[in-house]
């Protein structure tokens, strides 16, 4: 097994410019791990702006990534493109289509393509790996997939937006509006000028959907994630959530019980002596709970060259040792379509912010809404000055409630004529407190 | 590949009775990742005690534990007995040579023998893995062989032994002496009759060899890994940590440069917002560092019958998958020994605490010393009330600095008549506090 392990990879921007360096800056050490080394045989790229030439010495370089999935003598393609369709999904269909192994980094393909994509590396009998897809350098797919392969997992939760938790780390320590958060993650490159698939959600629910499929064992259902992004957020819930001992943190979240698959991606407030709490600025950070491991938490860095180039180098080195499972750790043939779990009962805690009439009764009525819907709440506060407008924020966070009774609260409220503008809902997710002692 | 895998577990204990449980319990998930039934084949055990008998239900008992190593139609053989040499050792020596791949939860073991049983393995072409050793159901082993293979490990260090983790909690939480919170440890089971090998970080010396062999490349090296353990530990000393913005953790720690690798357990000075530092009660926690993938922080139970049982399984399934690397990342030909770091050659910054004689002239006598071996002192700070006969403890700390000239320092404290006992001395392990942000 001295034959080198050849690579192809496609697209040479942020992470393939990251793996093509680490593959030669590590080199040495690679082979002695795989017994064989692994080399960079054939590339495509639009643009080399950002790699070293040195890094690519030796390989040879073809102008059309398709080209990639037929070379003679290429053990495995790096998928490094991205994108949902378009060259990457060709390239990766004709490359698992041609007996080639394929090692891609693009999670908004596997959430929508993954099952597909699976079914065709086995019925070629070659691999489809994609840690680098969730979470850049935490290797949370291993853990689940082979590691924790002798635990039923009980439920999955994780910060797997980085440019989400920066803005809400933002928000938190120095005050920052929504919008002063964002333009700063866009001046440091964390964001980009259409933030929408990260601030939105998008981004973690398809995450959330690659990592719910692995742990459960059904195909990637990102129409089934519930998803609600960060708009909307305002430095008072922050101070609600710090002086309630909470954070504020886009959480994606999944288990699967008697009602089928739950999953969703929204801002929580999470206990602030939580494990997740403590993940601040770009990192990631994730907690299992299985059934005999109990709760394991994992952090790191989420994105960036080297970190996501470290994910896709132990996808190579797993291929290069011949060491393969199943995409979703099981045979994809078996992966069963998921039963999403009914909101109407999803049971929770939550948070909301209203913006009232100051005035006598205002309250009475608000709190009548409640008790109407038997919905108990745990506090009340009211700012204490109302603004030029007699407007004056009213925050309440509610015991644990069915979530069809809080939408039925929510709709009433909605109607009442002190309240002046949509309320604003947070979940408080309490889960986010074991510390597995 | 639907013939089922056949295992042999020595020792029902603890860890081998979750290991029978969780086996029946997950049988039908466990089956369906690994396409095969994993099924329990035969055991040996002094006693079931701990032990329902449907975990065993099919499998064939021996007496002998050696039989194991024989039985024909087995794949695999789970050793968990335990002890460095003796019984364990025999066993895994035999199956190897018959041809039988090896789960271990024997830490003493692979830290004593690993290099040895790696090569065995090797000439044989069966597997040695031993994910339970360390860390518990942390997949900490599988994470550095495989997930890091494509990254040059630059450090790790971790909490690696929950019983030490539980006493130094409650001592910080509770005030208590080390001499209650080791009886607590003892009633609640968590410590042993005779508790020499968890307090004197004989157990975190062990993990921490396999750790740094698997990252470092080298055949374990118990011998050197300096260490200290928790006696001596005065709960004056968390008052001290904490007023400093400090917690008291047993650290072991591994790195390895220029001048070789350095190894060592002790109980450290760690930042309380650090990662490791949250790491409360009997948990374990790791923070690696990879040239690639930059910090990576894990935790979770570091003991428990389900949560070694977790990491046992995810080996069986790993093997039951075909799924085999080298015990220690690379070859067992090509371990090398190590070359341990010279301790005078250890950076680091100190925290000290001296029992005084009150008087003129004490404080005088001790920053003397440092000065005359040019060691900067950050703080001192003196108890402000003497005891009945005249003492009083006396805390400094002192910037970085290097061992020797700090051991020159304790030689000359030791000498002053001022200073009534040894001084007592604790690394601030700064290193603790990277977030990765």
């Amino acid at each position: 097994m001295t034959e080198p392990f050849r690579i192809a990879i496609a697209g040479l921007g942020t992470v393939g410019g990251g793996v093509a360096r680490m593959l030669r800056e590590n080199a040495s050490l690679i082979e002695q791990r795989c017994g064989r080394p692994v080399v960079l045989a054939a590339y495509a790229a639009r643009s080399l702006g950002k790699v070293d030439q040195a890094d690519l010495a030796g390989a040879q370089r073809v102008s059309d990534a398709l080209e990639l999935a037929s070379l003679p003598q290429i053990d495995a393609v790096a998928e490094l493109i991205g994108g949902a369709d378009g060259v990457a999904l060709e390239l990766t269909s004709r490359a698992l289509a041609a007996g080639r192994s394929v090692v891609s980094a693009n999670k908004a393909m596997i959430a929508n393509h993954g099952a597909d994509l699976a079914r065709l590396a086995q019925d070629h009998g070659v691999a489809l790996v994609f840690e680098a897809a969730v979470a850049g350098g935490i290797p949370v797919l291993k853990i689940v997939r082979e590691a924790l392969a002798g635990n039923r997992i009980l439920s999955l939760r994780g910060i797997l937006n980085g440019t989400c938790n920066y803005i809400l780390t933002r928000m938190e320590t120095a005050g920052l509006s929504f919008e002063a958060a964002l333009g700063e993650a866009q001046a440091l490159g964390y964001a980009e000028a259409d933030p929408s698939a990260d601030i939105d959600g998008l981004d973690a629910a398809h995450k959330l959907a690659i990592l719910s499929a692995l742990a459960f064992g059904f195909a990637p259902d990102l129409a089934g994630v519930a998803r609600r992004g960060l708009r909307g957020l305002r430095p008072e819930d922050f101070r609600f959530a710090a002086d309630r001992g909470y954070r504020i943190k886009l959480i994606g979240a999944a288990s699967y019980g008697s009602a089928g698959l739950d999953q969703w991606v929204q801002p929580c407030l999470v206990p602030a002596d939580s494990p997740l709490a403590q993940a601040a600025g770009v990192l990631n950070a994730i907690q299992i709970e299985g059934n005999a491991v109990g709760p394991l938490f994992l952090s790191g860095r989420g994105a960036g060259a080297e970190a996501t180039a470290s994910a896709v180098l132990g996808d190579l080195t797993d291929l290069a040792r011949g060491a393969v499972s199943d995409p979703f750790s099981v045979m994809a043939t078996a992966l069963a379509p998921a039963c999403p779990w009914p909101p109407e009962r999803q049971d929770g805690r939550w948070y909301l912010r209203l913006l009232v009439q100051d005035g006598a009764g205002a309250l009475a009525a608000i709190t009548g809404a409640f008790a109407v819907e038997s919905v108990s709440i745990e506090t009340v506060r009211q700012d204490a000055k109302a603004d030029a407008n007699g407007y004056v924020f009213v925050y309440l966070t509610t015991h644990l409630t069915n979530k069809a009774a809080f939408q039925a609260v929510i709709d009433r409220l909605s109607r009442l004529s002190c309240v002046h503008e949509p309320p604003f809902t947070l979940r408080i997710d309490a889960a986010s407190s074991s510390k597995g002692e």
